[in-house]
């Protein structure tokens, strides 16, 4: 018998009908034998119909109102939720963020959980029912509602199961597993049976968007078994958990792509110390995430700095270049919308060499040609023309045999 | 500088500019000088829109959860009504009654309040701020969430005013005040300038829709000024309070009439001890609620016993008396479902005599035929056949010159 968190999102409670279902697969883990916590969020479309009435009064409404506003949409899903287990002779009981004190920071819209006490939910399960808890808010210390802001749900999952010591944290959502790479892009891509937190970080922050990143981080620190699974299908789904020694590692596990960059250039400027933060401190002040950062100096004593913002800050980002460039007396600016990011993700990696040039031959023997390269323990991302996207993500998808299933 | 609670229902706040609409009435009090709590219920429909979810699910949805789901309806109009206040750079904070600790007993979805710890709107009231609560919703001892049953935003505002100390407890509704009697029936009624508290709730309790009778009883009890306001347009209202000494009364204030009453008759019950008891015991055993009672002994050693009952009861009720007919040895059962309930209220009746004899007379000079008739200190009901309510309630009112203003 095991305790088991289980978190369905919004597209997973979409109607009554899928609340319904959502019931008859908490009861299946239940007539295994296994304590039932359920995490669930608002019913798909519900948070953006509050919204939309908020915006209907206000452009900028008062954030703490917001989180009044949109946490009854949770609020409605676990009531249903609860009925549905009750109707079918599983006593079930719902609770508020607030109610099984959820405690939060008090940044409205995009609080942190602090601290859970599991006593309450606890008390349940002892008594052998199922607790089914609204996704996505918490209290601040004054009582105050807060929301952790969009993907949510998966956070507050992972920080009860880490504060009841649950066995295992099921997120359910419309995929049922986390592949090689977008089954869209290469047809061949499999589902893998596990991947551990570092891998599964880095894709979730290279686009993969199966899990929010903050709850694999948080699921990591506190080591909780996270498993993605289907909501719509049976199936194991794909288990996320740290590096067991026993395990062999295949070299690469994903291969990760990302079309939301964009890339700038300033040549020629000057080298000297700090110019790195001459040109990156007025950037981030302008709260511009750069993503990867290159630096060549040249023979001229000058240097050409390359990085890579998100597209929709380009324009932005340009504008601030340019005035820098005149700043530091560099040569010119360019930049360049039209690129994509594609990344290898593998534990493997650390102890297999070889990896980047197989990757770089399997692009060249493709004609693709490589405009940046990055690199850290587990990930080797290149930069190429967004027109490559999909041959240079198949292309690495052969060379690194992942179609066929290995160790793991 | 006055401590005011108001209160906006459904139809108040039915959509986001009816919203706007109720923060400029707030602002409008707020800017003569006084402190405001604002009480308001769900917008008109979601109440409707969220059972039916719930009836989607189970036809007797589990009742706690059942208040789990229908108390985020207050909990979004909160929101938008502080987003509304706040944007027009009037601070505002929301609660739910959980927040503002509105403990009441733990009868779901009919719960009562015990108590409500006012510490948290004092502290904001000082602050400057309007203080929005939910209505309608509490917390039981356990932190469950609680709802009191429709019609309960009425009773927290005036708890809330009754906790608060507050000068006075209007109840915003979409008439602007109580009348004599119904103006579509009687298109001369006049709007009371006052009322008494035992005046309102006997037309109250008569079918006079204007207030909930619990919320009337609650105001009564804590001695709160009410006042009944249209929230459409501008007007004083009614007040309800106690009775003073130097208000003169008038004899009458006010015809009520009840169109959901039906009526049976027992004939030729045996006349013995405990004949009362053995007739209305089943029938209330039945859960059928009894209003008017009367019982004639006649010459012959039997009795005729009358009364009367909410018309969704009369097949239910008349079933119970054929059986109970059978076991007394009664002659014969019948009923009447079209008859109705006319009644004059007025606490002046308890120092006027001739109420009841003008009120015979005036009925009598049209040829309606009474029925039955019944009495207490300040009401005088009568139980007319049903094609004669609109003559009766009009003949009446003239006879009392109800159109005239007078003392009140």
């Amino acid at each position: 018998m095991a305790l088991i968190v289980q978190k369905y999102g919004g597209t997973s409670v979409g109607d009554v009908e899928r609340i319904e279902n959502v019931a008859e697969k908490v009861i299946s883990a239940r007539d295994a034998g296994h304590d039932i916590v359920v995490v669930v969020s608002a019913m798909s479309g519900e948070t953006n119909r509050l919204i939309t009435l908020a915006n209907q009064i206000s452009e900028r409404p008062d954030p703490r109102e917001m989180d009044v506003l949109v946490s009854t949409g949770e609020q409605v899903t676990i009531a249903l939720l609860s009925m549905a287990l009750n109707k079918r002779g599983y006593p079930a009981r719902s609770y508020t963020g607030g109610q099984v004190h959820i405690r939060t920071d008090n940044a409205h819209n995009k609080a942190r959980i602090m601290d859970i006490d599991e006593t309450k939910v606890r008390k349940d399960l002892d008594a052998g029912r199922v607790v089914v808890v609204a996704g996505f808010q918490g209290v601040d210390e004054q009582g105050n509602i807060t929301t952790l802001g969009r993907g949510g749900s998966d956070t507050t999952a992972v920080a009860l199961a880490a504060a009841l010591k649950a066995d295992e944290c099921q997120i359910y959502t419309d995929v049922d597993g986390v592949y090689t790479t977008d089954p869209r892009v290469v047809p061949t891509a499999r589902r893998l049976e596990r991947i551990t937190f570092e891998e599964m970080l880095e894709m979730a922050s290279l686009g993969s968007k199966v899990l929010q990143i903050r709850s694999v981080e948080f699921a990591g620190k506190y080591n909780v078994p996270l498993r993605v699974l289907s909501s719509f299908e049976d199936g194991p789904g794909t288990l996320i958990s740290y590096e067991e020694q026993t395990m062999e590692q295949p070299v690469i596990s994903g291969i990760a792509f990302n079309r939301d960059e964009a890339k700038l250039t300033i040549q020629g400027v000057p080298d000297q110390p700090g110019v790195a933060y001459n040109i990156l401190g007025p950037v981030s002040a302008a709260n511009i995430e750069v993503d990867m950062i290159i630096q060549n100096v040249g023979a001229d004593g000058t240097t050409d700095f390359t990085f890579t913002v998100h597209r929709n800050d380009f324009q932005k980002a340009i504008t601030i270049l340019e005035q820098i460039s005149k700043d530091l007396g560099a040569r010119e600016v360019n930049g360049d919308e039209s690129i994509v990011k594609i990344s290898l993700v593998g534990v493997g990696m650390r102890s297999h060499a070889g990896v980047a040039s197989t990757m770089f031959e399997a692009l060249s023997k493709e004609g693709i040609n490589i405009r940046m390269i990055s690199t850290s323990e587990i990930k080797i991302s290149v930069v190429v023309d967004e027109k490559y996207l999909e041959l240079g993500v198949r292309a690495l998808h052969g060379a690194f045999n992942l179609e066929q299933a290995s160790g793991k």
